[in-house]
């Protein structure tokens, strides 16, 4: 993605947080993360990330999913000795559409973006709304989708190793190189 | 304390959340902790909790402290074979004087409960201000005030065992009775 796209995502993202009424310092909305997850739909498939902190006991970050846009379908192994990541989203603004293993939800409100459903698996749908969360257990499928006016997350969690999740989709690098 | 007395205090810390953009579930608002830490100093020395998760892994929480309000000095050490708690301290509204160990500031802006002067140790102090944060290491004497208008602080943590807090001054009760 080319730095004048991500820079615009980055004040698009910005606004988000401004509505659900987080401060950010200067240096975190400079290291604002956007992630396209190397797919090249950022519309559709990605997210963006603040990290507050990530240290060997801890992890909390915020997390802006633009509208309907997905964080696709992944799980966090045990990894080179060390458990999964556990997880708590809690929602600060809008709607997100959390999806896990589990019964599948019937007349569930979301769906994977058209033509990648063969990369989901699970259709356990928990809806959350500001002041709603839900822990997700190490090693669990999940994907989350924000509804139409778009989300806020914060995320609470132990420590967090991007490079040792696994998506479900193969196309997917979850660490860039651009 | 009263639970009339309590409930005024939920009220109050309830219009700081808001101040803050924080959203709370209903049962989180019921459920938020009035820690007067058996002094029965509240206005003085107290702080308000709400704790989002806390786990085997981490911790989450939400923190009020009132106009000029200390949350008294104490530290997290080893026990029971459970490393000593690491945590974040995020301003989210107001300002935050902590202080932690370390060299004394000349000039420091905010000063001990007047009286109280004898339970207080250390002095180097670290200002927040919305969306700055600070991490203070397991076992490490701390104790923060609120400037003038209040405080909201988030906290990230690994595990929280309040029976496990050491407070300087002998007269506390972290876990209460009442």
């Amino acid at each position: 993605m080319k730095e004048e796209e991500k820079e615009k995502i980055r004040t698009k993202a910005f606004e988000y947080f401004q509505r659900a009424g987080i401060v950010l310092s200067l240096k975190e909305k400079e290291d604002m993360e956007i992630a396209d997850l190397g797919l090249n739909d950022f519309e559709r498939t990605g997210i963006v990330l603040v990290i507050y902190v990530n240290n060997s006991r801890y992890c909390a970050k915020e997390m802006v999913l633009l509208p309907n846009q997905t964080c696709p379908e992944h799980r966090h192994p045990d990894h080179d000795g060390i458990e999964g990541k556990r997880e708590t989203f809690r929602c600060r603004y809008g709607k997100v559409y959390l999806h896990i293993e589990g019964e599948k939800t019937e007349n569930s409100k979301a769906h994977p973006p058209a033509g990648d459903e063969k990369y989901y698996y699970v259709y356990h749908e928990i809806i959350l709304l500001p002041g709603d969360q839900y822990t997700i257990k190490k090693n669990t499928l999940h994907w989350f989708k924000a509804g139409s006016e778009g989300a806020v997350i914060s995320e609470f969690s132990s420590p967090s190793d991007d490079a040792s999740d696994i998506f479900t989709d193969p196309r997917i690098r979850r660490v860039s190189n651009d």
